[in-house]
Formats: C-alpha cells, structure tokens, sequence
C-alpha cells in the first residue's frame, strides 16, 4: 500500500511517500517540499502545488493520500489561506482518483510518536527510527508529512489492509 | 476582451461569460451554475468545480477571470470550506494561464448596481438590462458572477483596455 502524506501550506507543503508491505516492512519512497517563495501571487503558488501533487501522482501511484485536517487557527487570514492551498491540493488528488483521508496533526503525531505534541525534530528522529534511515535524510517540513502518511499506514493496518477505514473527505 | 466572473462556493459556484468589445457593446455568452449535492464528499465536490472551470475555459477561451474575493464570514468553519472552493478554482485557472482578478462582492455591486447592498434580484434586473436580455435567462446563482465580471470589464475600460490593472492575486 503506497501512501501518500501532505502537510499543506501556501508557502510550504510538505510530503512524504511511504510504501507499506507489513506492519514490519514499511519503505519511504520519497519526502520532500513544494515551496513558493515569499511574493509569489497565491494563484501560482496553488498553480506550482496542484502541479507538484500530480508529479507524485505520476511517479508513485499512491493507493490513498493522508492530509493534515482543516483546523481553525488563530489567525482567520492565515486559516483560510491555507484552505485554498487544501482546495488545490485535494482537488488535485480526486481528480487522479485518489482517496483522501484527513488527520488532525495531533492524532498524526500522538499515533506515529505517542505524543500529539511532539516537535518537529521529535516527529522527524522517530520517522528516522521507525523507517531505518538516517534523521539527515529527512528535510525538518517534510516529517509531519511522513508522520500523516505513517498514521494513515497504522490505520488501515489495523483494518488489516482493508477498506474498513473512515469515509474520505 | 472575454471575462469569466465567478462566485465560488463548495455546493453552488455561479459563473458568468461576458464579451466586452466597447464599452457599449457587450454580451453574455454563458451563464450557470456548478452544482454538487448535499451529502457530497469535499473531495469531489472540488473535483467538480476544478473540472468545470477547465470546461468553460476550453469553451470560451477567456482573458481573465474576476473571482469573488476571500471574507471573513462569521462562520469559521464555512469561511474555510469555501477557501477550500476558491483554492480549487484558482488553481485550475492558473494552470490555464487565465490572470485571476479578486474583488470584493460589495465592490462589484457597487460599481455595476450603484449599491454595494443591492439583493439578487436587484444585481439579476440590472444585469438583464446591461446585457439586453430577459432576466428569466440569468439563472438566480449567476447573477453576482455576471457582476463580477462586469466589475472587471468596467475596470479594464476604464483602464483603456490595457494591462493598468491591479495585480492579479
């Protein structure tokens, strides 16, 4: 089952692609971000992710996608942008036919790490350990991505590799 | 000059089709609704809209698109989903390389109905007569994206149809 894991941002999305065959053989096949640099109008930063997404589409094949839920930050501007980064991306992903399931970035990080409030460099040494690579390996915004897709992984093992897994978005 | 307006919205995304030639000679060359269900999964509701944006752009072939722009409605939870629309749409008009120019709903009724708080059946009358059609043609959903586009014509005359155009986002 390849997974595919998104952590989306308008600036910075994280991802993670990981391949799972048993509970005790799991591979990343990639990580990595789509980044837009600061300035770059929105309508091109979601052009530049729509785009990225259909890339990972092409070269993986992900059996689902896991992406990190809408939450209502502080900030209204700032959770709204973000949802148009989730559009583009989700839109992206279901027109490829890929389900997707959305995690809370607690419950990705509480089921992966054990802690729902684990740092980054937390989620990213535990990604390092429980996929046997080295923890340089990992870019810092492409581990909650791993982290998403590894949760996802946990789940529909648990579901023993069936579709007993809660309805997509 | 071909303008695409649009009035996003996760289950009712209103479009309208003008061709401005002067600023006396003006059309609608398509108006509608994309509509999804309620009960539809977030996922191919944006599947939906992304992919009617792409029909009507290989339709018309249009020069810009005038979107709705993102407020900070009272509900955070609705405002997020429809940033989830705009993102959706956005994209797939920057993919076509369509320049995306956001106004407020406020500012595109004030400049085509004299009042920003003009009701739907007052922007649908005034629209009717704009275009010189009868208002039982303009479906009542399409009735803001036909001012959005007009908003963006009035603009671009102003402007003498040149590029003196506010950014697109």
């Amino acid at each position: 089952m390849i997974i595919l894991g998104i952590d989306p941002a308008i600036r910075c999305t994280g991802y993670g692609v990981i391949d799972i065959r048993t509970p005790d053989e799991m591979y990343i096949l990639d990580c990595g971000v789509i980044s837009n640099k600061p300035g770059v109008p929105h309508s091109e930063c979601l052009r530049r992710l729509s785009g990225g997404i259909r890339e990972l589409i092409a070269a993986f094949n992900p059996d689902c996608a896991s992406i990190e839920d809408a939450f209502f930050g502080k900030n209204i501007k700032t959770s709204m942008i973000l949802s148009m980064a989730r559009g583009a991306i989700i839109a992206a992903l279901a027109e490829a036919g890929v389900p997707v399931y959305p995690y809370a970035p607690r419950k990705a990080k509480r089921s992966t790490v054990g802690t729902g409030t684990a740092s980054k460099t937390q989620v990213g040494a535990m990604m390092a350990v429980r996929f046997g690579i080295s923890v340089a390996e990992i870019p810092d915004d492409a581990t909650d991505a791993l982290a998403l897709a590894l949760c996802h992984g946990q789940v529909a093992i648990t579901a023993g590799m069936e579709c007993l897994l809660p309805p997509p978005v």
